[in-house]
């Protein structure tokens, strides 16, 4: 059970309170405040807070004209023509609070991500909990041959049954090791007082990167777009594309115009180089392009050819 | 009145309505939503949306321990330690959006704060309103003699008059001819056919620094108190120091418990340098100090007295 | 004369002066070190410090793979890569910091870039230069009707003389009531013993928006390409575009490669919305396609198809 | 040996080569670039390039005057002035860029600075090499009882040898593993051609947070010495501390003046509240004071008679 005791007693009565507001509200994320979304064997994604909808970026855009809310056909022409020109501000004034519980390697690739606000379980102060992630055999692939950060075919299933027998033999054992060397179980009581108890700061060293950890992170509508845009994409890990997966769903329950958009000028737009951009006109004018005469190199032309079903 | 009649009318009717949310509520905050708070002669702060509470603090802090939320006790203790500590990152978990209109001069040393997410009326699309700023009597002042940024004594009544008029007058005659150039009216109707009508990008540069503008501005608690620090100290000017005060008496309404340890911690609070800490050491155990052997300079020396009521 | 006298003999002195140093060089932008490239009727852009060049890119970028520098030719290939696949972090390993002049409507737009170093002139502690914006007649347009935040065409010539002395006049009397009020002049003497000098802090609200200020200003490579990428758009206000067009050509000084990857991917290129890209892929099999068919609006429509060359 | 040896050639390389510049160099950081400092058992810190000195940080607040360079000794009352009244701009004009290698478990508090630029080693792409850390016996110590993310006294010299083979014997089984599961060795070449190559973003999951990478880390003066007064705090981690250490004295080398004013105004200076200023300046009047007079809490009570050598 991914959250333990008290906080899943908190998300609970969280659920059932409700308050008045005057703020405005987004009544598909309302539905799902506090729940969690399972990803990946122990992980989760929740939703904590947030605040602003589709009607807040339209709002902050009207800013500029000094104007009152128009119609609802009008809103969505605006957000759509907001986010297609680039005009990011107003999605900047949407704000959501997740709370994540991912593993280590997958924590490590996410605070990349600068423009937003963080807190994680700290293992300098508390000590951590027996959950690592071990791949399921669908997702544990060879080196891909062709891309150096990517996967190839997926392991036979004995030398999958192998290799998770490996991993978590591995895991337990580190984590076997940790204890004895804390020397207190969970509840900060010692367990051997003959013994001596390694600070927790120098006995977490001992853990390996597949161990769960655990934030709360904030961030705003634009940024969580772009987050959303690099992580979601067929290149991200497979892991961290798993929870970007699940907050894209939470995107649509959200801003569903905004949604709309994003699907339509970043997730499934495509960014076109002046060479790519010259052959197409080319092309579209019924005359040939050649790799040689596009100007770009051969690893780009593969790519172009690729993108729009061109025969290379 | 500060609000143009279709906002005023949103505003009215945003403060009429409620909605039930699964969401932390402020309930000071909630009291003076979308509500106007007159600033200088036609200035204004409104709170238009907010994120958190003081709970948020304490529970983005806990997320470090695992635990559920504890006794309210405890919580004032906490958030006192954190800020005391400059333990920040808990403080970035709670948001605010405000709806401000001041003077262009104050525009720009607002947005030098970085880390907000702004829009801002735009003079390009739209055409400026008739409304600027005339400092009152009492806050028309000498340049200072000693300190190159401040104020001295204030104006003479006769000068004092002498001065707003020419500023006025200065004021009302570079909108007129704003308003020739634009060859249109506030509607966006041509006034004259027989003219041309200059692009409002230019004509707008004829306008002066004293013309308000308005923006929405989101900004993290955080980064709020940071400004607030900045802003409502003596030394800034006293037309973004009059915001700065009404938006401490907002985080009151917001956050009562960080209100009152930002009033202990940041803005009432000192820092004090080596040299300053080992002189107050020595004279707290009955030595003598001069500003000779304390290692100030005479102007550290000065600021140093004064800040502890000492003779200098 | 943009430079004031001192700052002119330093900058003569500046560019005499040579040092040696371990560091990488920009042999292309020591040529132009602390050189003034004029931009409008007083403002200027000088180069004042760097760090890195294109090297220092693909060094950073290798830092992933262990291994030391490779063949040129590779390097631009990588480059181009990184570029291409918004690999940004590598190019902010570069840092430039330049002098510039601009009047301060254009300060207003350029400051709105958050992800840079400002040190700002400071009209609460210094006297403003009588120096102020006056465009040409080629850039005194109407008001686009089709574009609310754009020009169209150039004004008659009397209106222009018209306008520009209009402009003149306004800015003349203002800056000389500026003067009255501070009563000093600009070496910090008073003029009228007899009279009070109003604080500079509350004097300097009376000059209009074509007033220079001058400031230094520091920023990444990637984030100055993002800069660059919107300033230079024909839809940025000209104003600011003159100073984009310079710094382009100083990015080429320094970075060369980088500059011409610059171009083909983000200067030049395009994005394509998810419905564009379906349409160019029907295109390009032969079929036709229609607005109605396409799913975009017909602003989209038609944006796409000017894109493209396409008729509409 | 830290550096590959690639790297070590490279680092021998451009230490040899000097070059010719007209930018301002800083004499002390010229003559340890690319220099090796060690850290930790395996760790280490090298400049790699710098923008700026402490003459740049006086000539951008000098900006703000509109007048050229004055003499040295006003220079070092200028950068003292700054840092004590935290105008933080000035120093943001100078930046500097490191090379450093660190245990992941550090790499994981460091990267929490957000106001910096990043490219770390990836293995995702390439593979770990077989460095970890080992803290030696000096650092081994027991939980403190009192402070929940501290070190009380060291551990026995038997216990400390059987907590060192314990570790490093993990690393050395999950390194083992790693490279089983890789099915390749350093340079790309499969082991085992009778086996699948498990993916490199998978594989590296089973390290321990004790193994070495390395980044380029780029940052302004603002930012490193508010990361500097952070993580060489005696609150941090020991072994972020050993690097922080280390990098003081860069700071030294390159900006002597502004470092003197870091250890004045940041390092060994103090923030005290409003209680406390309160507090001392009723002790400095000879009243005396208790905790409960004092408003203090029985914790901030005790911090604040440490501070001031007062008996609690």
């Amino acid at each position: 059970m991914p959250l333990s005791p008290p906080l899943e007693n908190d998300a609970q009565n969280l659920h059932q309170q409700t308050e008045t507001t005057r703020r405005e509200i987004s009544s598909g994320l309302e539905e799902v405040l506090y729940q969690e979304f399972p990803v990946l064997d122990h992980g989760f994604v929740r939703v904590i807070d947030y605040m602003g909808n589709d009607n807040a970026i339209v709002q902050a855009a009207r800013v500029s004209y000094g104007k009152g809310t128009k119609r609802k056909t009008e809103d969505r022409g605006l957000i759509h023509y907001l986010l297609r020109h680039s005009h990011t501000t107003p999605f900047e004034m949407c704000e959501i609070k997740f709370h994540i519980k991912m593993p280590l390697f997958v924590a490590r690739q996410w605070l990349r991500h600068r423009t937003a606000n963080v807190n994680e379980y700290s293992a300098r102060y508390s000590i951590m909990d027996k959950e690592f992630y071990i791949p399921s055999p669908e997702h544990l692939a060879v080196q891909s041959s062709i891309n150096r950060q990517g996967r190839g075919e997926t392991l036979s299933p004995e030398y999958s049954r192998y290799v998770m027998d490996l991993l978590r033999d591995d895991a337990e054992q580190v984590y076997g090791h940790y204890e004895e060397l804390l020397n207190e179980d969970g509840a900060g009581n010692i367990i051997n007082p003959e013994k001596e108890c390694l600070t927790r700061e120098l006995a977490r060293t001992n853990l390996s990167l597949n161990f769960y950890t655990q934030m709360y992170w904030k961030i705003d509508l634009h940024n969580l777009m772009h987050f959303l845009t690099l992580r979601a994409d067929p290149h991200a890990q497979y892991e961290i594309r798993a929870y970007a997966d699940v907050m894209i769903k939470l995107l649509e329950q959200w801003v569903p115009i905004t949604y709309e958009a994003f699907l339509q000028y970043r997730k499934e737009g495509a960014r076109l180089s002046k060479n790519a951009m010259d052959t197409v006109k080319k092309l579209l004018k019924g005359q040939g392009a050649t790799q040689e005469e596009s100007g770009m190199s051969k690893r780009e032309w593969q790519e172009f050819t690729e993108m729009l079903d061109l025969p290379c």
